[in-house]
């Protein structure tokens, strides 16, 4: 029996007639990704499976060093067969982590390889795969179609042209729709002042062109936001005079001061989000800078990051106080990269509420928590201090297609995890109600709760 | 078969054994509540369920603000059977989270109902309940009796009547004693010293007239004091000439002179406590300010606390060290909100001791923690990093008689955790050790070694 | 069936034959213990078993405190053998905590004990061990052989002779090679400044007086050191001259001052490690500072400690970069004493590298953490945020021959772990990976990386 095989994960008879009926043909929406939207437009076409797979992942870059490769063959200048091939010889040594089970099904899924990728096999699975990147099944779109997704969100820049997602929607079939990367605002790089109010050096102005541009947005279908708020994130009540002051030495700021500026800006924006009934999403604790020397090699997006110390509980409460008070807070997801702050954070979503709103949702398992362990925790953390029935499945935050079979091992795991429950007595043995609640999971809280449908 | 059946939470033999032989019939003894003594003294009884089980509880409440249910229901002018009909359309959501448990098995417990609680019942439900509770069964005192509770332990400020615990006793059948809720005594509230130490605003006579209320809580029966190390709890260690400064300019303080006041009156009462033989429990990392708006609109007592950063060690151990030097130590019982503290309180229960006293032990799974993940956790932890068989159970920490039903969920628990360590092999396969351990974690610790009995 | 037997803590036929067919038989490389090399050059012989198993071992005495007993029976005047019987009274009330499991197997292991040691057995226990404790197959290197270790790894201070590790070798059949435990060197210690570099009073002078020890232990065998980062180090980048006139005034620095000292010379060492060859272990996080009172009475080796609040992540990260910079960062191996860091530190794994080396490791569950539940979740964590397949194992850290069977703990839960996962169908049904797995584990790993062979 192959190694990926229909009850992959599932471990008993509820898990796989869960799976089967409600979460196989389920439509997906994954609303927080970063699909390169020209690349949908053009319905891009892979020269080779080393450029599509290995190139330009992070992930298993990451596991690559953790093996001690070359950085030639991970980063450098190595050719994509070079690359393929040091990746197969890696991922026996994989079993455990999550790029194991990720890899495996990838091969299977878009290329139909039951086989487990190794050095001894990397020629075969080359040609073969190369083979079939050439057929007209295998362009981005088509991959993308593959995986039954519905609806997907990229991230975008303030400054990006959003106008594109239309184009890309046409081409690919599938509602693509751009998603407010937020964090160059607040970075206040000197240029985007320049470009956004070349005639006035001013927060007033500055915030106006901004207000502008959310506005562009809106018009291109965006729903949702997302901030980084990363290790040592520190919210400080400012007012706008105080901020336009410090806008104005915004070169010469202290540390303090910096926290400030940062405050009142996120505020802001989450206030103008608010208005626009905007969705903010908080990607909190990343502690970015760690080796200095591997960031100057392979650049800023080779994931070097780490969890951070834990998020300040108090200032993150302050700063949603602080929206919430005069009716201003727009609904929030919250993710951590430290799981230890899970079980606090799925605690905070019950302690803001409005009348007739779900305001926030503790989100899916992040980035390095995105695997099976990571998976059950959260789940297990969102049904025993938050509400199960009302949280947002799985999204992939990937650049890359064919980690949108992702959502297939999300929601194995999910249905294996209630079928255990229920053979356990802790859920009632019920199909209507645990059909239902698997397809809220995967696909209408999501679809309901940030894209109103 | 229905949801709630004697095997409920009991997977094996062993743990049905175990839970029919040693927990089902063993005595409660509840140290921590939050039973109004003067209804106790009334026996009252209730105009109807939702009055009852719904209109005042903060953890339903909770959770109908996470389904986004209009404030007017949950702590608004709806009438009674509104917010009843409001919760009962909102526990089917609930499957995953505690609520939906205690739920159930209140339903079970006192009403003989076996159908789930949902909108389609709901007026069945409310009939078959109001009946019930004009029978004489259904008093306060009635229903506490049912769970099989022995022993109960109010919490009282500083200027309630303990007087009052006899009288609840006689009328109960209960042994009913009071317990210091001790913030206010920290909080300084001015009209304090006012009501306690009219003819002399100074740190002696305050502390004077603190002294003489607990003799007057002992004389009453007074075991335990209870205090809340909120997210943010620094101790500095003060002496008695600078405390006495500080009281005095008690409404000029900056923040760093409060936290010097608030560890020199902690630690003075804990020696107190000492002194009389009392076990002090602290209740550790709350953050308690969260939305400012909903505590206006729904009072301070609605719960929406949540979890903070996590306790400082360091600062815990300084306040636990300052009065263990020269033996000054009470008992000391550690509760934490956010279950990443865990395993660090868990050990440092082994940092403290006293030839022939148990020193400190960790408190049950606390608050939004008290839920099956959060107290197989505690198990957990308990078992490997402290002495399970040392440990004190559960208590309710609950102001409602219903949930005294959850000493029977957390020894279904208990039984099914033991059951599972017995077939794995992990304990050994000893009736005889395994029922004792059950009756001592449920029964004789807490009563042993608070009460003295 | 006896407690301990042949399936003790495997659960499936994959576990037992993977136990059978790659654990059990695969040699032992402990590469972090105190055993005193003096004793083992002497191969020291046991007056009685109270001595070998109680006396001196902090695990069983913080557990009898967590009894309530008498100090008078733990670290007091009292005769080995009411020691031994105090322990023996203890021991059934240990069910759950890990020195039940490790109390258990040491007596079957080492004296072919299959009764549970308590109260009613101790005399025939005392009897039956000293009687055994007199023959020739009972010394220290002859029970340490019994276990299978083939390479053991002591810590050393710097001022130590480390000649004596060949002698120890010869004596025991067993390579036993010295480790540098380097506190005492961060501790600056009047005194040492004065052994190492009497002519001259000063930085330079110091560190080059040290540089000398390092290659003495280098010539002995040396390929680790260890430093304890406890709860609450920062890291403040410090240039050589600020470090210089710091260590002048080393009797009169300030908190702030300390730190940066303190950092000069970790990251010295660290660079120092570096062109040797080393690996340089970090256990983190620590609170060792508990209670006074205890410490006065019983020493400082009692075994008070408690986790600190958790790593400062960021400070950690400074500090490997500071080295990592210029590729002056050695092999890392990271160990924490709180848990609710594993993820954090186990993430940080991937995030520095060097072409060819495996940089970072995440080291066995330590300390407090060293049972089953710790193990477990040390698995899955090293297994999900980093990588399984070149984990490290097992070592004991511990002063005591006997502590060497929890070498077999280990692999019966790594095997049992595996197990498990085989049956889900998480790891592959392949008996070749899974074997090579478990031993690389268990032994190649270490072997390879440590002691490069």
């Amino acid at each position: 029996m192959p190694f990926i095989n229909e009850n992959f994960l599932l471990e008993n008879k509820v898990a796989k007639d869960l799976y089967a009926r409600a979460a196989e043909g389920c439509p997906i929406v994954d609303f927080h990704n970063h699909l390169p939207v020209r690349d949908l437009c053009e319905d891009r076409k892979y020269p080779d499976i080393g450029t599509l797979w290995v190139c330009s992942d992070p992930y298993k870059h990451r596991a690559m060093r953790l093996m001690g490769l070359d950085e030639r063959l991970i980063s450098g200048a190595a050719s994509p067969k070079e690359k393929f091939d040091a990746w197969c010889r890696t991922v026996p040594a994989l079993v455990g982590n999550p790029l194991f089970h990720w890899s495996c099904l990838e091969m299977k899924r878009f290329f139909g390889i039951d086989e487990i990728p190794s050095e001894a096999g990397a020629d075969r699975l080359w040609a073969h795969c190369n083979n079939l990147l050439k057929e007209d099944g295998f362009s981005m779109g088509a991959l993308l179609r593959k995986t039954g997704v519905r609806k997907a969100t990229t991230s975008d820049d303030l400054l990006d042209d959003t106008s594109l997602h239309r184009e890309a929607s046409q081409v690919s079939g599938i509602e693509i729709s751009p998603s407010l990367r937020a964090d160059s605002i607040l970075a206040l790089n000197p240029s985007w002042q320049e470009r956004l109010s070349p005639e006035e050096d001013s927060l007033d102005a500055f915030l106006e062109a901004v207000s502008l541009r959310l506005d562009t947005f809106a018009g291109n279908g965006c729903r949702l936001s997302d901030h980084a708020l990363d290790n040592g994130f520190v919210f400080k009540a400012t007012s706008r005079e105080r901020a336009s002051w410090l806008f104005r030495k915004r070169d010469r700021m202290d540390r303090s001061e910096k926290a400030e500026l940062f405050s009142y800006l996120l505020e802001w924006l989450g206030r103008q989000y608010a208005v626009r009934g905007w969705v903010m999403q908080l990607h909190i604790g990343a502690e970015r800078w760690t080796s200095t020397r591997l960031r100057r090699i392979a650049g800023a997006t080779g994931g070097y990051a780490c969890p951070g110390s834990g998020t300040d509980l108090s200032s993150l409460c302050r700063f949603l106080d602080a929206m919430d008070r005069d009716g201003g807070m727009p609904k929030v997801i919250l993710y951590t990269l430290n799981p230890a702050d899970n079980a606090a954070l799925a605690t905070l979503t019950g302690s803001f509420s409005e009348s007739g709103v779900q305001k926030i949702k503790f989100g899916p398992a992040w980035w390095f928590n995105d695997h099976f362990y990571g998976i059950e925790e959260n789940l297990e953390v969102i049904s025993s201090y938050s509400l199960l029935s009302q949280s947002l499945g799985m999204t992939t935050d990937s650049r890359n297609v064919l980690s949108f079979s992702r959502h297939e091992y999300f929601r194995r795991i999910l249905c294996n995890w209630l079928g255990t429950k229920v053979a356990r007595g802790h859920f009632p043995k019920d199909p209507d109600l645990l059909e239902d609640l698997v397809k809220d999971i995967c696909y209408q809280n999501a679809n309901r709760w940030i894209y109103g449908e």
